[in-house]
């Protein structure tokens, strides 16, 4: 790698900096090659994105908490500061999306899987994008809890546009074309996504090899792992240094008790917990694909949506913000918490309705207080909460702005998880039969069980399992949360076939073939023969400069046939290809044998059986 | 599925049973394929093992203790008993492994890598193997910290061959020949090794991934989790049945700081600490390297290998253990502690001389009083320990028993971070410049990020960083610990071609594609006309029954190449392959296209271009 490979030499007063930049740049050529400066360098830059987005995001919020406050008495004042303030937000980020970049809305999740499977999208990897992807998600986010969307889905799309512009800047230092690290730096970036937005490093490599959906490679791991950490560190820091967390904890950590995290027999509750997550998974999808339906059939739904995405996103959203207006129907669905309050309430250890029981002032002050507004029952506000958000947030789904869908299911499932275990301790007995207190059942661990449970069988993943852990900063319910995302996953992969992603992928016509294949099954049981096109032209194995010119100007295919004869039509190769005879070394055959696992290989020469390779010969031994 | 395939109607007497067994297996059926049950068995049996395993050595370690104890007084008879005991221990191993089966010997993740890659080793995978290893293991592991051998390796051979026969299982019960869950049990079980040796079961999953040289198939993600989790909970519920743990806590719970885990400029010396550990590995892979070449080269050496392993066995275990006896050297080596007391007390929270400094009775009452005998600086203890116990560990790999060598690198590792932590206590300040009280330096942390750091530089793996946060069940030091981890692996494999299992690979002579080509990198600038074997004898497309008979017995070939007519020898397919051409439907088309991100795919019959498959055709779009 040479960082400074100018040829021509300018006058003298420049020399000193450009031989340091010269001598900088072999000693960093010598200690790594140029990718993995990158991978560093997508890490960092990706959390610094993700830290300025929370802090713009942070800084929002709390002006529209304070107008609210302030209008405390004018009640008509109050109602159009909560609703109008989201309403614009929402009305600009979609507008910002649909007039610099149409295919900056939505998650980015099933763009990412496409690109992963091989498919080239440059449209969805512009800094147009990118900067249309920042704002808009930015207005998105700030508009709260309200519209109740989040911000890691569109944070692996933002990180995998970085990742392809830094791999397009390696390219240019080390002054080759290769696009060999293409799909690697992709995959990468899906990791740094994660890693970056939590600042959990782990189950964003975990999320990274679920997102590719057939065969992870292993030479990505490391690279995986080193961006990362490199994001989940930088992320942390900036937090440490900005001086909003003293040192650097998780971002949900959780004061669950180490000595009892729970009992043997509460792991059957947590079975059936994740049975419950999956079950009712089947019902947001199934409210999810419908809506996805209706907005693609209902003319005048399509002619909003394509005309005045603006208008839309602000009916929508006043919609939404008039029904959770605090002093209505929102105070019995908590309302006034941002996503983070919501979801740290939820993942309490104490009973709720443990404290609060001896005053009111107490009440006030618990983590929980505005799920029991004017003193009525928390569990009724869970209860409405769920029954609400559930369309409620379907109905977000279609509003045409930049939006991760992850963090409402995952908090959703929360919710689920916290009434089973608010419910537990309802019933659960305090004294043993021998007259001995026993330690309270933690409905926290619920919580984080449910989350992990739901998220996972709506995105049929299993990474939000280490996720959820990776968020608390503890291990103690590593089992439980584990057994409930496994139990739902199970039963909503045998009983839906698609994911949540997928069924965006197919309402978005991406070409993504292994959800295709579970979409339409009769597909695999298709013949080949039918899908078969035209042959185009080819070029001859003794084809001159005429010819090739001839065939490429006639051609547009990216991969041109090399036959033996025009009469044989002997497939040989193509032109990428053309130097197959060369590179097919042992270092190949053994790529291929331990990928199929495979005895023997037949090598052929112009279709003829020249010889075979078995493994023996292969490894050389 | 079915249960109870059985034709003959026996006696009306037995005909309720059958008929309710016949049921339980439809209902079953229904529920889950085969394999799935396959799956949890797998978990469930290896943590038994395991479990039973811990039990023994706990009990023949404790009757060890008890012995040595009431010898109090008699020098002699104390050596002999500190001696003897772990000698004789280690002579039965070595003759069990010897006379059962001699390929139990050794850890036994090369030989699972090495059937990962696809190659055939059933003399690896018998009933005899696993009772041998089992026992043997046993008492190599009752010997006791003296010969300083660890579990998990082993268990992973273990976990391997009871999936193989559980697998044998499945095709018995299901009735069918398939061969293809082949690949995927073995895959499954190396997780479930780790998951039910530590009950953790991500790290065991992502030790699964490593543990595949080129490509991590997506379809053996969810066993691997399903029968990881399983594995982990039986693993913690049987410790929790046996009321040896209250509670399902984490193997080596931490008691570290949650609040201020650790201040963010110790990342600058846990980066250190990784590089240490890295640059500390090569001198342990070198003297491995040394012995092993040793032990095929000196003549003496090779004619007692295989003649006296038992004698061998006895006679190195007596040396290490005269070594190690606690009125002598031994008691500057903590050689009082068996593995995990060693690493327990590492991985203290509070610094070493923070304790015991107001009085002899408190410092015999710390977890760390062996590492100060008589008042010696601990310093000084560990310090000799790191310098004694490389030389004797990499003697201790000689041994021809049943032993992992993962967990003696471990603690090896969090020595070294535990001294560097140490140190950091001495030379950090207690006070800030403003004269405030500062929080004391964990050294524990650092024993952690050691213990990482080494061990995955030494196997070139990254999964021990997350081992290390679920053996603690504390995720505060998430980020230092990958941090080192990935820094030490970086030296690691910059400098060091060969990780410790290619190293041992290699001296075993196992086909194992990947490390060969690391050893040997000129083989990858060979061409493949260099290895290309005869053909043999080939079938024509149009052979009838005679040619077949005669093919089949003229050849030994697995495969044999099927071509177009004896003349062209135009290659069509292998007999394996038959019908091909009904087989490669879109569905493979999907396949291919996905696994190798091509746009285009060249359709050929009899070596004829026929057509070609772009990505828009084969995805129906």
């Amino acid at each position: 790698m040479d960082f400074a490979a100018g040829s021509c030499r300018p006058g003298h007063h420049t020399e000193l900096p450009q031989r340091c930049m010269r001598q900088v740049g072999r000693v960093l050529g010598k200690v790594a090659r140029a990718e993995w400066y990158a991978f560093a360098a997508l890490g960092i830059l990706t959390a610094f994105l993700s830290f300025l987005m929370d802090l713009g995001v942070a800084k929002m919020l709390r002006a529209h908490q304070w107008l609210y406050t302030s209008l405390e008495g004018g009640g008509l004042l109050q109602f159009l500061c909560w609703t109008l303030y989201p309403a614009s937000l929402c009305a600009l980020s979609a507008s910002f999306s649909h007039n610099i970049c149409p295919s900056s809305a939505g998650s980015g999740v099933p763009e990412v899987r496409t690109m992963l499977a091989g498919v080239d999208m440059p449209h969805c990897l512009t800094l147009t994008n990118l900067f249309a992807k920042f704002l808009g998600l930015t207005c998105t986010l700030a508009a709260g809890s309200t519209v109740f969307l989040g911000k890691v889905g569109p944070f692996v799309h933002l990180s995998t546009m970085l990742g392809a512009h830094l791999r397009d800047l390696c390219v240019l230092v080390r002054g080759d074309n290769k696009g060999e690290a293409n799909g690697e730096m992709l995959v990468v970036a899906s990791a740094v996504g994660v890693a970056s937005c939590f600042g959990a490093p782990i189950s964003g490599v975990l999320f990274s090899v679920e997102l590719m959906c057939s065969h992870f490679a292993l030479s990505d791991y490391c690279p995986c792992f080193f961006s990362a950490a490199c994001g989940a560190l930088t992320f942390r820091l900036l937090a440490v240094w900005s001086g909003e967390r003293e040192t650097l904890q998780a971002l949900f950590k959780t004061n669950f008790q180490d000595s009892l995290p729970f009992y043997p027999l509460e792991m059957l509750v947590f079975a059936l917990l994740g049975l419950l997550c999956g079950a009712l998974s089947f019902s947001y999808l199934f409210c999810h694909r419908w809506i996805l339906r209706f907005t693609k059939t209902n003319r005048s739904l399509i002619q909003m949506l394509s005309r005045e995405k603006g208008l839309y996103s602000a009916a929508v959203t006043f919609l939404l913000a008039s029904l959770t207006f605090p002093q209505s129907a929102g105070q019995y669905m908590a309302s006034k918490y941002t996503m983070k309050q919501l979801l740290s309430s939820m993942l309490d250890a104490q009973h709720w309705g443990s404290q609060g029981q001896n005053s009111s002032l107490e009440l006030e002050h618990a983590s929980w207080s505005e799920w029991a507004p004017s003193g009525s029952p928390f569990c009724f506000s869970l209860a409405f909460f769920l029954l609400m958000k559930l369309w409620m947030l379907v109905l977000a789904c279609t509003l045409p702005v930049p939006a991760g869908y992850f963090m409402p299911v995952f908090i959703y499932g929360a919710a689920i998880g916290r009434l089973v275990g608010e419910g537990l301790v309802y019933v659960s007995p305090t004294r043993d039969h021998s007259g001995q207190e026993l330690a309270p059942v933690n409905p926290g661990g619920y919580a984080l069980a449910g989350a992990a449970a739901f998220s996972g069988a709506v995105t049929h993943t299993l990474s939000p399992a280490l996720l959820a852990l990776e968020l608390t900063g503890q291990f103690t319910h590593a089992a439980p949360v584990l057994l409930a995302t496994l139990l739902a996953n199970a039963l909503a992969r045998s009983r839906q076939r698609l994911s949540f992603y997928d069924a965006i992928s197919i309402s978005k016509r991406l070409p993504h073939l292994p959800s295709l294949l579970k979409a339409c099954p009769r597909l695999s049981s298709a013949t080949l023969e039918k899908v078969l096109g035209p042959i185009g032209p080819v070029l001859e194995s003794a084809s001159g400069l005429m010819e090739v010119r001839q065939v490429i100007n006639t051609s547009a295919q990216p991969e041109i046939p090399v036959v033996d004869s025009l009469d044989s039509q002997i497939l040989l190769g193509s032109v990428q290809r053309s130097d197959l005879l060369k590179l097919l070394s042992p270092n190949q055959a053994h790529g291929v044998l331990s990928m199929f696992a495979a005895d023997t290989l037949f090598v052929t020469q112009g279709g003829r059986l020249a010889g075979t390779v078995t493994r023996p010969e292969a490894s050389g031994g």
